[in-house]
Formats: C-alpha cells, sequence, structure tokens
C-alpha cells in the first residue's frame, strides 16, 4: 500500500506494483515509488484561485495580442489558502495529457502530480494519456490513465509511461484534428509537457480552442534539461537540476582521475545546444580548469581560432607549474555561437550545391578568404566531414561534428608547432566526452521529483479552475516545499514575435546564459583561478537520502540572489 | 574530530580536515570524510596469526619453486582472535605503501587502513606514502604519512594522496634501487597495491629483499576496476564494484532514454581491455538486448562478421516487434578476443614495414586471402586508421579503434542492404558511448570502502606479524563486515610460469570470464529473454544510506555461490 497515495487522499485501495510493461526495478528503482512526495502546504488545504493584474507580452505586445485574441492579457493566477466553502466545487474533469520533445527527469511527476489532483480534488475525473507527443492528439492515439498504470512510474525517469515526440501541431487541418480529439474525448483540459516551442504550441492551442467556444482548456509546464525555458515567474525547467547533477558527477570523477593520472586533458562536451546553461551550471559544480560558454563566444564575436588560442594559453600557463592534465567543459552547440563558422557553413552549402569539389582544391578558391583561412585551420577530418556528410537537403552537418575532438586536435596542432619553436615543453594527451543521453533519463532528484510534482498538481488546479493559456509556476523554490508558492502564468506574457517568411510567429525566447546575470558573473569571477590551481569538485552521485539529497542547481541559487 | 580515527582508537586530536592540496569539497565528499569505517570484529579485538598447510602454485609449481626459492610454498594466514597475552606485540615499525596502475576507488581507503592499524597497534609507526607508483620507490620519492594527510582521503575516489605509475621495478639495476630505499629508509615492510602485474611484481620483491636478508617485507593488495585479480582467496579486486555500479548507472539511464525516445541502438564499449568482467557485470546490473563477451567471442573462435551478424539478427527480431531501439555492450578489448582481427593486425604491421603501400590497393594482394575479406569487410575509416594511425614502433594501433563505432557502421551496412533486398524494414540509428575514466575514480561505494580498509588493516597486521609474499585477504563477503574473515594467502600460490625469450617468467594469471562459472551462465540463460523482451534495469546512483547501498556486486554474489 503506497503511503504516498494514501497522503494525498488519492487511491483508497492501490493495485499491487506491476511494473512498467515488461520491466523489473532495481532496488533503488524500487525504493523511489515508494518515496512520498511533499507537497506544498497551499496544496495541502482548501485553496482558490486569486487572479493578478492584467499582463503583457515579453516583446511586441500589439503583435501579440493580434495573434491571441482570445488569451492574451490573462491575469497570472495564484492559488491561496481559503475556507472549505470558497474552494473549487468537485467536478469531474475529463483531462488530456502529452509529453513534448526530448526527455527530461520528472516528466512521470508531473503526469503523477496531475492524476493525484484529480484523485485528491475532483474526484471520478478521467485521465488520458496522449500516445508518442503531439502527434498522440493530432492521431487521437491515447491510454487512459489508471492508478495502476501510473503508479509504477512515481519518482521514475524517462518519458516512457506515455513516450513523447518531436511533432508539432501548426498547420489548420492539424489544428482541426487537434479539435476533433478534444470534442471526441470531451476533454476539459489538455497538459501540454514541453519547451519553448511545445508551450507555444500549448498557447495557440489554448487560443485556438478558444476561439471555438470549445470548452477544452490548455495548460503548459516547463520542461527541458537545457534550462533554456526560464524567466521570473518560471524560475527553472524541470530536468536540469537532474541532468546537471548527473553530467557534474561523472565530471568530478573525470577530475579525480585527471589529477590521479596526471597526464590527460579531458574534454568534455555537455548537451545543451542553443544555450549554454549546462555547461555553466557544471562548471559552478566542479570547477573545471577551461570552460566554454556559447554566449560569450557569441557576445564577444569570438573566432575558433580566439577560443582554441584561450584553451592553448591556459594549457602553457599549467605546463609552467608542472600540470600536464586538466578538465575542459564545452556546450554541445559551440560551433553555432561562432560567426565565421556560421558563414563557412553556409557557402559550403552553396558551393556543394552548385559547384564540382575537385580532388585538387580549386573549389577552396570560391570561398571567401575568412572562410578559406578557417578551413585550412580544421583538423583534416572535420574538413572531411563538412564535405560528405550531408542531410537530405544536401546541407552540411553540423550537429555531427563532435566539437571536442575537434578542439584537441586544433589544440594539438597548436601545441606541436609551439613544441618546435621551443616554447612549450609540456606533454599534451586529449581524452573526448560528450555526455548528453545519460542524463535525460535518470532518476530524478528530490528537487526534481518534488518541483514536478507540485508543477502537476498545480496544472491540475488551474485547469479545474477554468484557466486556460497559463503555465504552471511554482516558486520560492530556496525554501522548504512547504512553503513552495503555486500558481500559473500567461503563456503569452512570455511570449516575443520574431518574423519569418514576411510573417510573425508568436515564440517564447529562449532563455539565454546572461553574461551580466549572477550565474555567469560568479563563474567569471572564479575561472581564471580554476584554470590554474585545481580546485576540483567532485559532486559525487545524486543521493535520495542525506547530505546534498535535498540541493538546489547553483544557477537557481544565484539567480534566486542567494549564495552557493 | 572524527568519529572513525577515534572509535579506531587512531589519533586523539586530529587536526581540523584541511582538504587535499588546492581542493574543496562537496556535500557529498564531505559527508564520506566523516563516514565511519566499520571493521571486521577480529580486527576489533587481540587478534593473532594462524598458518594453514605449505601452498603450492596455480600452475608448474617446480618453476615457480626455482624462481622463489626463498618465498615458495609459504602457508596461508588467517587472523584469529586471542587472548591479550598471545596478540602481537607492540612494536615501531616503518612501512611504506605504493599504489601501481590505473586507477581504482578504494585505494585512498587502503592506505587509511594501513595506517589506522598502525595508529591502533603499532603506535609510534612511521608510514611512508612512494610518489607516482613504483618509480617512487626507485627514486626513493616519497611522502610522510601524517594523521593531517591522510585523513581528507578516507573514503575519496582516486588516487591523488600520493599517485600512481607503471613502471615495474624488473631489472637488476632496478632492484638495487628499490633496496636502496628500502635500506635508506629502514623499511620494515612495503604494501604494493596493484593489479596481477604488480602483486608478481611485490612478489618478486618479497623474493629479492628475503634473499637478501634484508627486513623489509612485502605484502600485497588486489586492486582493479577490471575484476581480473581474482582466486578462491582473494575473491574479487577492489574498485570493480564501484565502477561497475558507475557505469550500470548510466546504462540504466540510457536504456530509459531508449525506450522512451524509441528510435536509437546505444552502443556502450565499457572500460576493459583483458577480460570482461565489467561488461559481464554491468550485463547483469542492467539487462541490456545484446552483450558481447570477449572469452565467448575467443572460445567460440567467432569471426567479426559472426559478432555483426548476431548484433543484427537480434535487431531484425527486435523490428518485427516493433522495437527499433535496443542497448548494446561491447567489452573494450573486444578486438583482441578474435583471432582473425590478431592475423589481419599481424600481416598489416609487415606489410607496412616492408612495402610500398600504393594508392590503387595492389599491395592488398599480399594479404592473406581471409585477412583481405576481413579488411574488405572494415568501414572505410577503420580502414584507414588502421592503415595510417601507428605507435612508436610502427605498429597498427588497435587500442585506439572505437570499436563501437565500428560496429555501428558494420551494422549500419548491413542493415542498408537487407533493407534493399527488402528483408528488413526498420529504422536504424546508432549511438556510440565509452565509459571509461568516468569509473575509476568515483566515490568508493560502501563495498568497497570497507572491503579496502580491511584490506589495508590486514596488510598491516601481516607486516606487523612478520609475513611476506602475501596478498591481503579478506572473505566471507555476503555476510556483514563484521563476520568478514581476514588473512593473507601466498602470492606465489596464485602463480603460473609463461615461457618468454626462452625463459620462464612467473605471472599471476588473469581471472578471466569463465563461461562455466555461475556470472555468465546466470546470463547465458537470460540473454535470448532479454534481447527481444525488454527487461531493462536501471540502477540508479550509487546510494549511501538505505535501499542499496550496501548491496554486492552480481559476480561476486553468483561467485559466492548465492542468488542475486
Amino acid at each position: 500500500m503506497s503511503p504516498s497515495l494514501v497522503a494525498n487522499g488519492g487511491v483508497s485501495s492501490p493495485a499491487p506494483v506491476s511494473g512498467r510493461v515488461s520491466s523489473v526495478y532495481s532496488e533503488v528503482q524500487s525504493s523511489r515509488i515508494d518515496h512520498e512526495l511533499p507537497l506544498p502546504s497551499v496544496l495541502k488545504k482548501p485553496f482558490k484561485l486569486v487572479d493578478g493584474p492584467a499582463s503583457s507580452a515579453a516583446g511586441n505586445p500589439e503583435e501579440i495580442a493580434k495573434l491571441f485574441p482570445n488569451v492574451f492579457g490573462q491575469p497570472s493566477s495564484q492559488l491561496v489558502e481559503c475556507d472549505s466553502s470558497a474552494e473549487l466545487p468537485n467536478q469531474k474533469l475529463k483531462i488530456g495529457v502529452v509529453l513534448s520533445g526530448g526527455q527530461a527527469p520528472g516528466g512521470h511527476n508531473v503526469i503523477s502530480g496531475i492524476f493525484d489532483y484529480l484523485q485528491d480534488r475532483a474526484k471520478g475525473s478521467t485521465m488520458y494519456g496522449f500516445r508518442g507527443g503531439p502527434a498522440g492528439i493530432m492521431k487521437c492515439k491515447y491510454v487512459e490513465l489508471t492508478p495502476e498504470y501510473v503508479y509504477p512510474y512515481r519518482n521514475q525517469g524517462g518519458f516512457d509511461m506515455i513516450c513523447s515526440g518531436r511533432d508539432k501541431i501548426e498547420t489548420p487541418e492539424q489544428f482541426k484534428q487537434a479539435q476533433e480529439t478534444a470534442v471526441k474525448l470531451d476533454l476539459d483540459g489538455l497538459v501540454v509537457i514541453g519547451g519553448d516551442d511545445s508551450n507555444t504550441n500549448a498557447c495557440l492551442l489554448a487560443e485556438n480552442f478558444k476561439g471555438l467556444n470549445l470548452k477544452t482548456r490548455v495548460i503548459g509546464c516547463p520542461k527541458t534539461i537545457d534550462g533554456d525555458l526560464k524567466c521570473k515567474e518560471v524560475p527553472t525547467s524541470f530536468g536540469f537540476d537532474t541532468a546537471c547533477k548527473i553530467y557534474s558527477e561523472m565530471i568530478g570523477n573525470v577530475m579525480i582521475d585527471a589529477r590521479s593520472t596526471g597526464k590527460y586533458y579531458h574534454f568534455v562536451r555537455l548537451m545543451g545546444r542553443a544555450a549554454s546553461h549546462i555547461t555553466l551550471e557544471c562548471a559552478l559544480q566542479t570547477h573545471p580548469n577551461i570552460t566554454i560558454i556559447g554566449e560569450e563566444v557569441a557576445a564577444k564575436k569570438q573566432t575558433l581560432k580566439n577560443v582554441t588560442d584561450y584553451i592553448v594559453n591556459i594549457i602553457l600557463k599549467r605546463a609552467d607549474f608542472g600540470y600536464n592534465y586538466g578538465v575542459i567543459l564545452i556546450p554541445e552547440g559551440l560551433i553555432d555561437f561562432i560567426p565565421e563558422v556560421q558563414e563557412l557553413i553556409a557557402e559550403l552549402n552553396e558551393i556543394l550545391a552548385h559547384d564540382v569539389v575537385d580532388e585538387d582544391g580549386l573549389w577552396k578558391k570560391k570561398l571567401t578568404s575568412q572562410s578559406l583561412q578557417l578551413f585550412d585551420l580544421l583538423p583534416e577530418a572535420i574538413q572531411e566531414q563538412l564535405m560528405l556528410e550531408r542531410d537530405p537537403h544536401g546541407n552540411v552537418q553540423v550537429a555531427k561534428i563532435e566539437t571536442e575532438k575537434m578542439l584537441i586536435q586544433m589544440v594539438e596542432a597548436d601545441l606541436a608547432k609551439r613544441k618546435q619553436e621551443g616554447s612549450y615543453h609540456g606533454q599534451f594527451q586529449g581524452k573526448s566526452h560528450f555526455f548528453g543521453y545519460e542524463g535525460r533519463c535518470g532518476l530524478p532528484t528530490n528537487f526534481d521529483a518534488n518541483y514536478c510534482y507540485a508543477l502537476g498538481y498545480a496544472a491540475g488546479a488551474l485547469l479545474h479552475g477554468g484557466k486556460t493559456g497559463l503555465i504552471s509556476s511554482v516558486n520560492n523554490l530556496a525554501a522548504p516545499v512547504e512553503e513552495w508558492t503555486v500558481g500559473g502564468t500567461a503563456l503569452t506574457s512570455l511570449m516575443d514575435v520574431e518574423r519569418r517568411h514576411g510573417k510573425f510567429k508568436p515564440v517564447i525566447k529562449k532563455a539565454m546564459v546572461e553574461l551580466e546575470a549572477a550565474p555567469f558573473k560568479k563563474f567569471a569571477s572564479l575561472r581564471n583561478e580554476w584554470a590554474i590551481k585545481n580546485r576540483y569538485i567532485s559532486p559525487g552521485p545524486i543521493q535520495f537520502f542525506g547530505p546534498a539529497s535535498n540541493s538546489l542547481s547553483h544557477t537557481l541559487i544565484l539567480e534566486l540572489g542567494l549564495e552557493v
């Protein structure tokens, strides 16, 4: 019998744990299923929704207003304690949920939170899980979520309860399919668990349904390990905490290895294509010798040579101190941040599409001199990769470039030259790592488990309260869970527009690493010390009990204005 | 004030924790320093050493006897409780310790165990740590180990307290250097913490010192994450438990990701060149779809094509069930287990040394037809790697081949062909991983922490008791730590000889995966089910408290004749 379900008043007689379909559990997985999830105290008592003032948009409010005539300007809504006469009346609801985009630890707890909300506060409700992401909505492919079905996924990593997908609901035809599903299932509400794009999509659905007077309301939840969906009202996306702690465990281990062995430079590429939050957070947790932050590279308009020089210079200094080892963190998206690389790739795409690439290299004359210089700087293997591996549209596949290996080769070449010149006497051996898939489906940390459960519970409350076009928002996260505040924020208030093909498109702007914000400034103030002196920290494996088991990410702590 | 030091009666007033040189600690690292280490109860009371019968050798005892005239045939020795009148007299000792070879979690606890033994039972003793491995002995490069120096490394990963090295003491000159150091430091004993080679070396040192009537005794300790140094008396090498749990955490995460995403085959190469114990243990912990065990490949004389076919066939079957994803474990040393690959490489080395490699490929005619067939089967990138990347002796660098990527390319090519033929309709996308450096320096599990501490404490006792040429042996590991038995085993009893350059060389034979032993048989009985049905287990991060925090490796449990 599950203490948590009982504590939440959900299921009077939970079914025995059957395990995920054709799966078995480790001891730690099992223990996590029965781990009781704390709720913010406002969610444990009678509560009501209290609206704030009308909202605006993150940019171009007049355009956003035009794009969202039915939901623009909605106030944020806060859950506040009330006496039982004022609380939301019990009402049977039909609620759908969908996971959208890449995995992030905690997704199952968002679903559990919605589910438990309905069990607790809207008894007799029905919940559907759309399978395989937004395509499941369009194709009306779903599973009815029962206590037996949901329970084995509590506090478990992965998205495999209903799986995810990367489809978007974009065309009029696709919106029509979504409407049909909403009507067919008689949905009162839909929760979209996803990143910036998916939440934009959620808001478009909310607008669309409301415009058609459908009763189906739509609430978003902030998901992405990349950490680039956040704002004042949504302090962090779920999954970031767990993923960064998993990567930092590995980085910390590699650091101790580097110091013990004394002869390797470990180049660690970390997932996170658009923004470098993961790399920054891991740096704050582990104190590597060198960390490249994409946003800084872009802001300073650095070239690939600038980046290599920066790395080489630190390696030279370290060699003077007798250190021929180190750890270097690189964001997955580094190349995308370097303007000259973008330019080279654009030129290559053009040449490869229209010209013959001769063996003697005469084709190279078609490159601008800047691009030619860059091309010649690149290691041969990368040159070949740029020339040979192309996507179905004939374009160079930037994503396939193993940046960490490229940098090792470039640094190696540079150091060999300096050795010949007599200005370097150290030894250099690079080892490459990519930490990505290891972090997306780990068992959620206590923070992510609790945060997700509250996000889901809040989403249930917002739908119950008749809200649409909001994103579930849980705040005051540095306090104990009991004191967390819970509500919803107008999705349109997070939006700006981008002009594409002559039309305005609404977007929730990705939250990039801000060079003036506390996390980067903290890092920048320490990195020179970390470069030479070895201040390595090994965070160790994520703990569910005891020390550090309830820690927050450094990024979140610093963004909340607190000291790490 | 450290509870553990006080509990062991070691240091009456420990210095404040200063941290490792220029390092800082995470919360989990800090908590581990103060974590109290339990001792087997025999080590908490007065004890004496009781010898067993004379020993022999693992093979060719008459040759081993000739190679080790002074230490061959020594009995094993067991620590047994006694009344205080019979215990070893307090005696000031001078003891050196050295770490040899690759890192393994727990090395610092072996040192702590020796150190605490001396503090507890031989008050006034001095302990030296040789720096940078056996070279530190030869160069007499050492640090005196004090409570302040040792304490911050308790339960910490890495070998950075005194660092390690891969040198061997082999030549008469090198033995002379070691003798000089032993005499100069007036050493009563030396503890060599290392793998099979290092323990062979320890025994040669013991023999050498005893033959010269030096008082310096030598005791070995079984270290290697590879798990290939073990026998009846030495049930496991330390570090294996932690490393496998770290890799299994990552594999489990990748499995949940594979199932959630539904579109990737993850090829995971695992450290362990000589033996496949790590791969087997990780398979037992996580239940991958496909696991290649090098020893089986060798025993069945499989070709690379056999291995690829095996993988492809399972992928085809899975596609029939609608599964276009999976997880495949590959031992680092796979290629070394395939006879035809060894043959090809030998032929290539020969050709590259003596012939011109022409662009038109006429040189290929010099390959035997079997080798030519294999060469043509290899992906182009691997062919190039074989031709271009050579070590300083001009030999092909097998170790640099990324086997997981090679297999992905071969499987990809095979599936593309089948797709064209119409016999495969699935989708295949491979993702490659190498888990190695992440596991060698993690925070030791409770098992490794306790096991190492007992190994070190035992080594101290053996030296105190006048023993030499033994390896520290701790047994009854499935029982609570209190009930572990402690002693030493004659290193010569682990030895056989190999004939090299016409001479017999003593070797401790690497313990390979035995196809008739319980761990492999358990795996073999389940792998067909794992192949098709998804029985993934995600062990989650290593826990220091609560569930699974005191679990043993599956390999050890099964080898002890117990059920997992």
